[in-house]
C-alpha cells in the first residue's frame, strides 16, 4: 500500500539528523569528528559486569519489572545527593529520570510547545534540540554568542522586540557550560545576568548540562539551576558521558508541577525509563564509581582537548580560527566565509578521509556556511593530528579551487 | 513561577492512566488485579544475570555505546529469526526496535495522526494506546466484538459511515489475540475476512500483538502480519512479558518505507532504543533463554488463569458473567448494568482490599459503566482465590444498597 497520503502534516516538519545521515558515509578508513561519541576505552567495564549481573540478581524482581513513569525511588535519592555536590537543592519529587536528556527535550517541547510558539536559544545550538522543538512547529529565535556565551543584553533586545510583536515565548533553550557545539562556558556574572532578566521577563529558563561535570581547567560550572529562586529553571543532564550513553538515561530537575506535566507526557510515550537502567545508575553512583570515572574522563579528554587545539595551530591554513573550550566534547571551527562546509564535506570524507558536522545544521534561523563541528573525544591522539591535518589539507584545496 | 499561561493546547489532551493513578491507592494488604504486571517469580535471575554480565564483558564497547536509531543489527537478526518462527517473513530493514511497544504506538500516532483523524479501534480497547492517540487529538472510534473478536460486518459499515462523512480514517488499531482488556481471541476467518476488507478500502493495519506467545489451549494465532500480502499491516510486539518489562523493549514489524518514519521521528523522542537492553535481549533469544521462559509462563499463567476461571465461577453473585481467555493476561468482568465499576471501586479497596481496572477507561467513544478488567497474572493463586471472593462481597454489597 501506499502511505503517502496517510502521514500527519507533522511528518513534514521531521528530518534525519544531519549528523546521523552524515555518519551512514563514514566507512572504517576514515577520522571522524563527525559524531558526539564519548571515547569508552576507559571504561571500568569489570566494574561495569558486576554491578549489572549484581543488580539484576539482587534486585531483579524490582528492575526487571515495571516501574512507575516518575521513576525508580532508589536512583532519585541518589540523584538528589549527585546533584547537591553541584550546587542543586531539589528533593526527589523534583527529579524525573529520562531515556536520554534527548527525552528531556522532547517532554519540554511536548507539554509547552504549541504551533507559532517562541523558543529563544543560543545560535549556533544543539541541533537535537533544534530537531525537537521543530516536530512541535516553534519558531525558534537565536542569539549571539562571544567568548563569555550568551550576550545578556542581546538577548533582552530580542525578549522585548518578541513581546512587542506580540509572539508567545515559551523559554530560553540554554547550554552555559562548555556548549555544543562551540565549546563555550557563559561566564558566572552572564549567568547571574540571565536569570536577573528571567525573572524581570517572568521567562522559563531550560538548562542542558550534559558536559560541565568534565572540565579540565578551573572554571566556574554553578548551575543555572543552583542559583534559581524562583524556580524558573528546568534543568536537565545525562549519563551519556559519565557512565555510558547505551543505557539510555539522563535526568530532569525542576519544580514538581513542571515533573508532574513531563512525567503525564512521558506515560503516552515508554510509560517509563528502563528499569534496569535506573538500578545499575543507582548501583554505579552509590558505589562511587561514577564520580571514579569521571576524574578519568576529565584527564583523559583534557589530553585530547591540547592535542587537537595543538594540531589545529601546527596545520591549520591562515584564515581559520577556532574556539578553546574549557571542557565538554568539541571544538568550533571557523573558516574563511567562502567556504561552504557542507558542500566541502564530499571532499573531505571522499578524498581525506575526514568527517566532521557542518555548522549550518546548528543555526536556528538563519543560514551561516563556513563554520563545523569537530569532536575530539572519540578519536584516538593519532587520529586526532592525522584527521586535522588531513582536514586542513582539504581546507586548503578548497580554498584554492 | 507559574507554568499555566505556558502549557500548550496539547497538554488539555494529557491525562495520567487511571491504572497507573489506580495503583498509588494500593496499599500493601490490597490484593490488586489491577496492574498488566507479569508474574517474575519464576524468571531466570541466575541465566539472566550472568548474561548481562556476558554482555557488557565482551560486547561493552557497543552495548554501553551510542548507536544508531535503527536498532542493533545482532538483534534484528535474531528477531527476523524469532518472528519467522510465528509466520511473519521480514528482513531486518523492516524490523525497529522501540523503548517497549508503548513507544511503538507513540511513533504510529506521530507519524500519521493530524487532529481530527479517525482511528478505528475494538470496543473496548488498551486504554494506553487511547491516550497515546488523543494526545495527537485523533477522533476514535470503537466497533463491537462479539466472542470471536472483531465484528467485521460492523467494521465494514463502520467504514462505509466514515467515508461517506468524507472522514480520514488514518488506521484500525487491533489487538487481535488475547485481546487487552478482553482476553478475546478474533478467529482465523475474522483474521482473514479483516485483511480482505482492508485491500478493499485500502485501510492501514496497527496489529498490537504482546500475548500470543503464550496461549493456554490449542488456537489458531496466526497473526495478521503473516497474511498480510499488501505491506498493510504494522506488526508490533514486546518483550515485557516474555523476557521482562524491566528493559524496555518493543520492536515493530512494517514495510520499510514505515519503518523508516518511524526511526525519523523516533530521532527527535530519544536517540535510539537502550543498546545494552537490545544487547540483552538478543543474548537471551540467541542462547534460547526467551523460549524456554515463554513455556514456562504458559504453564504458570494457564494454572493462574484456571484458578480465576474457578473462583468467579465459585464466588460471583448471579448476573456476573466473565470472557474465557486462551491466552494472554486479563479476564473482562460484565456486572449488573445498575453498577458504575468506577464509583464500586472506592468501596472495593478500602472495604474489601481488592482492586481492579473499571471498564470505563477502556471505551474509546461512549460510557460504559458495568465492566472491569482483571489480571490473573500478578497475584498468586491463593490471591486470586481471596480477591476475587472479596471483590464478589464488594459486588453483592454494592448491588444489595
Amino acid at each position: 500500500m501506499n502511505i503517502d497520503g496517510l502521514l500527519s502534516e507533522r511528518a513534514n516538519y521531521m528530518k534525519a539528523s544531519d549528523i546521523r545521515e552524515l555518519l551512514k558515509w563514514v566507512t572504517a578508513d576514515v577520522i571522524s569528528f563527525g559524531g558526539g561519541l564519548p571515547d569508552l576505552s576507559q571504561l571500568p567495564l569489570g566494574e561495569y559486569s558486576d554491578v549489572a549481573k549484581y543488580v539484576i540478581s539482587n534486585y531483579g524482581l524490582k528492575a526487571l519489572q515495571y516501574g512507575k513513569t516518575e521513576g525508580v525511588d532508589e536512583l532519585k535519592d541518589e540523584l538528589v545527593k549527585f546533584m547537591s555536590r553541584y550546587g542543586i537543592r531539589a528533593d526527589s519529587t523534583q527529579i524525573l529520570p529520562t531515556v536520554g536528556s534527548q527525552e528531556a527535550i522532547e517532554l519540554v517541547a511536548r507539554v509547552f510547545i504549541d504551533p507559532g510558539d517562541v523558543i529563544i536559544t543560543e545560535k549556533p545550538t544543539y541541533l537535537a534540540a533544534l530537531q525537537a522543538f521543530r516536530v512541535y512547529r516553534a519558531r525558534i529565535i537565536g542569539v549571539d554568542m562571544d567568548d563569555d556565551g550568551l550576550m545578556i543584553d542581546k538577548l533582552e533586545d530580542t525578549v522585548k522586540r518578541l513581546r512587542s510583536e506580540g509572539a508567545r515565548v515559551k523559554f530560553l533553550y540554554t547550554i552555559p557550560v562548555c556548549q555544543n557545539p562551540t565549546g563555550i562556558t557563559m561566564s558566572l556574572d552572564r549567568r547571574k545576568a540571565l536569570l536577573e532578566l528571567a525573572s524581570r521577563y517572568d521567562l522559563m529558563v531550560i538548562e542542558d548540562n550534559p558536559y560541565s561535570y568534565f572540565t579540565f581547567e578551573p572554571v566556574d560550572t554553578t548551575p543555572l539551576k543552583a542559583l534559581d529562586r524562583e524556580g524558573r529553571v528546568v534543568y536537565m543532564s545525562t549519563f551519556s558521558k559519565i557512565i555510558a550513553p547505551g543505557i539510555r538515561l539522563g535526568w530532569v530537575v525542576a519544580d514538581q508541577e513542571v515533573v508532574n506535566w513531563l512525567a503525564i507526557a512521558k506515560q503516552a510515550i515508554d510509560l517509563h525509563t528502563p528499569t534496569l537502567s535506573q538500578y545499575i545508575a543507582y548501583e554505579l553512583l552509590r558505589r562511587g564509581i561514577v564520580d571514579k570515572y569521571i576524574s578519568v574522563i576529565r584527564e583523559t579528554y583534557k589530553v585530547k582537548r591540547d592535542a587537537m587545539l595543538d594540531a589545529l595551530s601546527r596545520y591549520m591554513p591562515r584564515g581559520v580560527s577556532w574556539t578553546r573550550p574549557s571542557g565538554g566534547m568539541f571544538i568550533w571551527v571557523t573558516v574563511p566565509s567562502g567556504i561552504r562546509t557542507e558542500d566541502m564535506l564530499a571532499l573531505a570524507i571522499r578524498k581525506y578521509k575526514v568527517a566532521y558536522v557542518p555548522g549550518k545544521s546548528f543555526y536556528p534561523d538563519e543560514d551561516v556556511h563556513n563554520n563545523m563541528r569537530l569532536n575530539f573525544t572519540y578519536p584516538t591522539i593519532d587520529q586526532i593530528y592525522d584527521g586535522v591535518r588531513r582536514l586542513a589539507n582539504a581546507i586548503s584545496e578548497y580554498l584554492n579551487q
